[in-house]
């Protein structure tokens, strides 16, 4: 039997319609690429949002079209998340930090139609423009005092589009399952693959980050995204805010430790989300400058772990409590966030601080499990680890255009490529990636816990540790180490270094020493190259 | 185009298993009606429920059937909401405190199947039993040691039932637009009618219920639900709890003062919901005994308004905040909740205590208006007022088994019986109810204004206003008092008494001096019956 509810869709429109009906004069605060902070009320977004609606319609766009978007964090950047998911097109964020043939890649795959770029964008995207045949046109996200010369085909200025439009505008209903946006993932070997949110599955995500054990929003908090809208969405807090009344602040182009804390203090920011090299520089700045960080309350930290010294300074020095938090492109982003429960919230600070170094627990909604190579279910005892799996309502559930779904080989279930533990109160913590680890006789062994034990001997400056093919074994550990300057040592002694430290069938068969370790453009092991290298018999 | 996120239904039985894995050892706590305090974990909940959903098969239950429940708050009760929602059954919560007709009358218009009831209503079911032709059997919920003799047919013992399953049930994947469970709403007028929530309109209540600015629930939270789960689910605790991973505690049949003192000390609850009269209750127990309300930090209030002195007394004495909110069983039933928002956080304290007064904001996915007689909306200044609409995924659509839709006249909006002001910052208050209000001209009078009014006067005890007939007008407010004793006082006098108080024309045309005015069972003014008595021309 069907209850008898209204059939009200989850449509993305109805997050700013409601904060413009209920919440019209709390503000979106932004800094611009053009320097001024603007300033407006929610109820002055919708009707920006509606004119700019309006302005696509007169661009030839229609429901089902990919619209491109490559632009900071900004009031003109949340016009059209709404505008274009709200008349049921696609709005595409692309991230201008990947290399350009990544970026040429994911707007020709995408097959966007219309890109909105930002001012500081435009020389990017004029070097990238003939290889775009897809794209009819460029915005340039500014007004027409700013608007540069350009070489960009069909190029117009966003506030001469917007302005000769009326405010009139209703969202169509959309079925729920309608695709509403669409952010590519960089995996780090082959081409990104597009993950397409729909909106459903963005409102269904706006609920339950707004969550107390998420990320705690109210309508009487100011949110500053740092995380940038390019990137899964600002972890959904342009739609989070507005569900739930708070103030929205937008670092623009300014991601330094000065501006930041400038835009913090000014704006009474209470809660903010992004990576810890952001709060690295605030932190910096904050030492050499003697300034405060004002009202600011929790920062949630994901992407990669938070150093303790960096939340210690934060909760000590500063008052802000740093919440850490896991996800990807492909959960919309927000797997877990660390909470204590109830139990632990009288734990001895040594304890306290241990468990809140972990990934923490699953919002409802995720639901998780980890696996041994074979498949089986592991415990969840804090200690084995395996290949995390998710499912839920906003986790992917197939890549874009793309026949490779690796990721989905189990029915139902995400792999998401982490390797992780997960205690007997839900809390993850993620080891290794599943492509890292050593594979050895059906057991896996953390190649990251292996490096972090090698980085503890004083004669060690970097550590690695990669498979090489065994025959008896399958895999088994090599470790590869990057010695202090003047420093020498055996590979005996570093075997033995392992010794009570981890299981012995665990230690590293053999050691290669090398002067240097290959990186990444942002400062991580290159492990495919040190595989290349060092990855045979 | 279609969004690529997964397929997965909202559906009630996630909720409880979601708070098995990953709150497994948190705790649901519960007053017994045999007596002792009853605990386990939600892990432990989940294990049983699954049994009983066993228990329901060989009862010959079938998805789509309907069960009812008479009883309290407590553990098993949890269980048959999971149980019974998880199979594809409808859980029909019964009001033992309506009136046995209209028992007899639901029970038979709902066709429930079977009845699951707590020993302190046996008696009462014994005495209907035989006007219940569709009802195959009965399930007393308590143990063989506490099994009455029972003249009810088919009566069988809960304990004895759910001991004999095994543990292992897998809920099915339901269309998340399936029945889940049934509640009616007693109109004053009429007979009741069925409100039947869906799976989808249960989860995304609880996830909105859960909310900062609504209830703010968290896994450091512990929940008592002082509200019945026989009245609209207990305002959605019973799911957002275990949706949150906060401990649940019940207080089964013992409502006084002393014993939710007890209840609320001992068990560290944080956070409590229920109507004003039972805080009277555990006031007056406070004040008598010296005691303290423990951990307790916020109680949410609804159904009528809090008294002023009993906010002040609850904050300035015991530490407790009073949010107030308002819903229906139509609307699941949160529609509002008042919190500040940011820029009314440092009001001076006789603002914010007036803002306070009010029934608060929606929370993301109700929507409102308020309009006149007309149906033409009415301007949010906190002054006009107008008949308050509501929709939105957990509203209404329809009721169960039912072609009398007053309250659905209107596409997609369901009138709610309430006259309602809202202010700019969409914050209703509500003023009377439509019924109730005297339309005069084309304007509204609110009855309970001028009530109030006249209750300020020194002479009158007690007064009520209702329409009488007018052939200008169309109706006109007629002032009915009741005087203090050896007072007396013209009609004159009175109408004089609204000078300057109200417009003239709000101003009742005529005076009747009663000795009493009648009352409802629960000590409201039964206009009803004064509008027979009084109400002609």
């Amino acid at each position: 039997m069907r209850g008898l509810m209204m059939d009200v869709p989850l449509n993305v429109s109805a997050l700013l319609d409601f904060a413009a009906k209920y919440h019209a004069d709390t503000e979106i605060v932004s800094k611009t690429v053009e320097g001024p902070l603007h300033r407006y009320g929610y109820a002055d977004a919708a009707a920006r949002a509606r004119r700019l609606a309006n302005a696509l319609v007169r661009l030839g766009l229609a429901p089902g079209d990919v619209v491109g978007t490559v632009a900071w964090n900004g009031y003109r950047h949340v016009e059209l998340y709404y505008a274009i998911s709200g008349s049921g097109m696609i709005c595409h964020t692309i991230n201008p930090r990947l290399f350009a043939e990544q970026i040429v890649y994911i707007i020709n795959h995408a097959q966007d139609r219309w890109l909105f770029v930002d001012l500081t964008f435009v020389p990017l995207l004029e070097t990238l423009a003939d290889k775009l045949p897809g794209v009819k046109g460029f915005v340039v996200m500014t007004d027409a005092a700013h608007m540069p010369r350009t070489t960009l085909p069909n190029a117009l200025c966003y506030e001469t589009l917007v302005e000769a439009e009326r405010d009139a505008f209703v969202w169509p209903v959309l079925d729920e399952n309608t695709a509403s946006s669409l952010c590519y993932s960089s995996g780090t070997t082959g081409n990104p693959r597009g993950v397409l949110y729909s909106h459903r599955s963005t409102v269904l995500h706006s609920y339950a980050v707004s969550l107390i054990d998420v990320f705690g929003l109210s309508a009487r908090e100011a949110v500053l995204p740092v995380v940038p809208m390019f990137h899964v969405n600002a972890w959904g807090l342009p739609y989070a805010a507005p569900l739930t009344g708070a103030k929205l602040v937008m670092p623009g182009p300014n991601l330094d430790g000065a501006s930041l804390q400038a835009l913090i203090y000014d704006e009474g920011v209470t809660f903010s989300a992004g990576v810890p090299t952001v709060w690295m520089g605030v932190l910096n700045h904050l030492a050499q400058s003697g300034k405060s960080l004002g009202r600011l309350e929790r920062v949630v930290i994901g992407g990669s772990a938070c150093p303790p010294s960096m939340i210690e300074t934060l909760r000590d020095r500063y008052g802000v409590k740093v919440v850490h938090a896991w996800g990807m492109t492909e959960i919309s982003p927000l797997g877990t966030a660390n909470h204590p429960k109830r139990k632990q919230v009288d734990l001895p600070p040594a304890e306290r601080d241990a468990l809140a170094a972990r990934q923490g627990r699953p919002v409802f909604g995720v639901d998780m499990k980890i696996v041994d190579g074979a498949g089986n279910e592991l415990p969840w005892d804090g200690t084995a680890f395996g290949a995390l799996k998710v499912r839920g309502p906003w986790v992917c559930g197939r890549y874009f255009n793309s026949d490779v779904v690796p990721s989905h080989q189990e029915a139902g279930w995400f792999e998401t490529g982490d390797v992780a533990t997960i205690d007997a109160d839900g809390n993850i913590q993620i080891v290794d990636r599943v492509k890292d680890v050593i594979k050895s006789g059906g057991e896996w062994i953390s190649s990251i816990e292996l490096e972090n034990i090698a980085i503890a001997h004083p004669a060690v400056r970097e550590a690695a540790v990669i498979a090489r093919p065994d025959a008896k074994w399958g895999e088994r550990p090599r470790l590869i180490v990057a010695l202090e300057k003047g420093e020498a040592v055996t590979a005996a002694d570093l075997r033995a270094f392992y010794q009570g430290k981890v299981a012995s069938w665990c230690v590293p068969d053999d050691v290669v020493v090398v002067d240097d370790l290959p990186h990444t453009a942002t400062g991580k092991l290159l492990k495919s190259e040190l595989r290349r290298l060092y990855g045979s018999a």
